[in-house]
């Protein structure tokens, strides 16, 4: 796997890049729609590929694991072949599901024993078994096992929780090291950078991950419920230590203003459920700004559903008709504003990367987050 | 609105025929996926056209009178507008869902009043107004206001709603003679046989219904609970009468092997929930038989959900992995099982059609019913 910086931009850090895995290149800065369980929500996977134009989309360790299983998973030769979906998947390592899914849980330095959301049974992950797992999966990318703290978190069991973090890596590197990936195609490891909100253990924890010289590097325990200035803070002392070499992935961020901020800090690649999540509520991101579909107001709006818009729902269904799906709870609302979004999204950060390539990111940018936040 | 009977069976009275609308042409014998509330549960448009390769939907009046509602739909400029189905549309005229939705209802002559299962609000259907909403939901294909009786219902009680459903027609063909269509494309009237399972009363039924002499006849009442032999028996009864240069189509019907055995009795449109809702319980039709897509054995089954399906999702979709979404609760599941069933419903019609042009019809028909009504 590697990554290639092909441009910085002069007025931001903002970068553009490719990516290649064995199962295609992806284009940075990137978003990657959440499949959690195997599936995107609500979105066939011909529609991720050819309307939406996802390169790569998630999948959830902690999920995939409990359904269907690891068995069902190897038996089917991966992810990929048990889905359909051919590009690339990264998968998370469970850690953010089993300390903000479960509530029954035992944290040691071994790793964490939970009891599963769905029927109570108990499991243990380790950073061991956590790299198996993923290797069982078939991510290319594969997510070290870290804690990731909640937000408030007092300084010192953030300290510590990195340090632990830190321990947990390189366990997870050495079993990553003495396995093989078991379908043929390569998979990559990319650590991840911990510290709260805590400028000094931010530092400590970037110059760490960042000296382990992994394919790519990841920043989480963020947009976990702090402001967002302090979010921008972190990402931007962690991007001033990450090798510019090597991909970097803000985890779970974010609303679009979000992404466009942190592409500005030197960010390459976002994932976050808020598209597909808000879309079953209703909520649309457009480049005007966002659409509650449920008020009154689109009631009588026969104009189409967003005339920038560049997936085919855009075009073919009008607002009216969505918030009439959506009051009556008719599964093709889901369907169809988790489209729209995700392929807003995905036009985005295309978007940003020619303003980076075309050196006008900063200013685009800056008009735009203004645009994006509007409630329409 | 003009149909061509095209071809009868020699040794059934299976036919098949071409209805012209300004909507385009439908190839009988059809099967007409519901879409309720103006939406084929979980299925896009595209999807429709393209893959399940339908020629005509249903939109239920009952439902869309009360959400969007008339205003809405008026200013839209109609259902086809609205919802963005270019072909054919066919409106029920809500008397079933008053009848069979409606916990509170009082039926007089004049119509029936009735509590919507929404909000509790009252409103009255009479044959009058239900015509007036169908002009405005801009059905190419207007069903009559009748009263659809349950099954047991006791003789004089259904020779009694005969009579109610044969002055409600009268009144239905007065109003839709004196009404314009109000989008510019034409609209045909369908009349419905009643008379439950009582021979000499669907005989009356249909000697009445025939002699109106409308564009297409309906039989109503049946499918509601009765022996599929009592189905089977009424039909072949009304089709002797029904005649032979216009539609007929039977209500609500139903299993592959229902709508085949009506084929063979002469029948050319059906509608039916049934490849919908059962796919969303993990039902699916096959060639080969029923599938329930949760039963252990095809947790490990990688096998395409269908190798003789004619869907996309036959052949990108493994029986595992739709068994995976639907265990999960992933609204993917409904998504793929739906768009499998209403093309299996497509398939088995368009083979019909096939069959019947080349004479070998019944014999087809008597080997797919076994198949059909297999449990995989």
């Amino acid at each position: 796997m590697k990554f290639n910086l092909l441009h910085t931009d002069k007025h931001s850090k903002a970068r553009v890049g490719e990516l290649h895995t064995d199962h295609g290149s992806i284009e940075t800065p990137i978003f990657m729609p959440v499949g959690t369980a195997g599936t995107v929500k609500a979105v066939h996977q011909r529609e991720l590929t050819n309307d939406i134009e996802a390169q790569i989309i998630l999948g959830n360790t902690y999920h995939l694991y409990l359904r269907p299983g690891l068995n069902v998973l190897e038996q089917a030769g991966g992810l990929h072949k048990f889905n359909g979906w051919q590009k690339p998947i990264l998968t998370d390592s469970g850690g953010y599901q089993v300390f903000s899914l479960v509530n029954s849980r035992k944290l040691t330095e071994a790793g964490v024993i939970f009891k599963s959301h769905i029927d109570g049974s108990s499991h243990l992950f380790t950073p061991e078994n956590v790299m198996d797992t993923q290797r069982t999966i078939g991510a290319d990318i594969i997510m070290a096992f870290d804690e990731c703290t909640p937000y408030p978190c007092d300084y010192n069991y953030a300290k510590n929780s990195v340090a632990l973090t830190h321990r947990w890596l390189n366990r997870c590197i050495n079993r990553f090291n003495e396995t093989e990936p078991k379908y043929g195609y390569e998979q990559a490891l990319f650590p991840i950078v911990q510290g709260s909100v805590y400028k000094d253990l931010r530092i400590q924890s970037a110059e760490y991950i960042a000296n382990k010289n992994c394919v790519g590097n990841a920043i989480g325990g963020l947009s976990v419920g702090e402001p967002a200035e302090d979010m921008y803070a972190m990402t931007k002392v962690v991007t001033a230590i990450l090798p510019t070499d090597k991909p970097r992935y803000l985890m779970g961020v974010g609303t679009p203003v979000n992404i466009l901020e942190s592409i500005a800090l030197g960010i390459d690649m976002f994932d976050c459920v808020m598209p597909t999540r808000n879309a079953r509520h209703g909520l649309l991101f457009t480049s005007n700004g966002i659409i509650n579909i449920k008020n009154e107001k689109w009631k009588n709006d026969f104009s189409m559903l967003d005339e920038n818009g560049t997936t085919f729902v855009d075009k073919e269904y009008s607002k009216a008709y969505l918030r009439h799906l959506l009051v009556c709870n008719e599964l093709l609302a889901a369907q169809v504003a988790s489209i729209h979004n995700l392929g807003f999204y995905l036009w985005l950060v295309k978007q940003a990367r020619v303003k980076i390539l075309e050196g006008t990111f900063v200013e685009w940018k800056n008009k735009m987050v203004i645009m994006l936040a509007q409630r329409l």
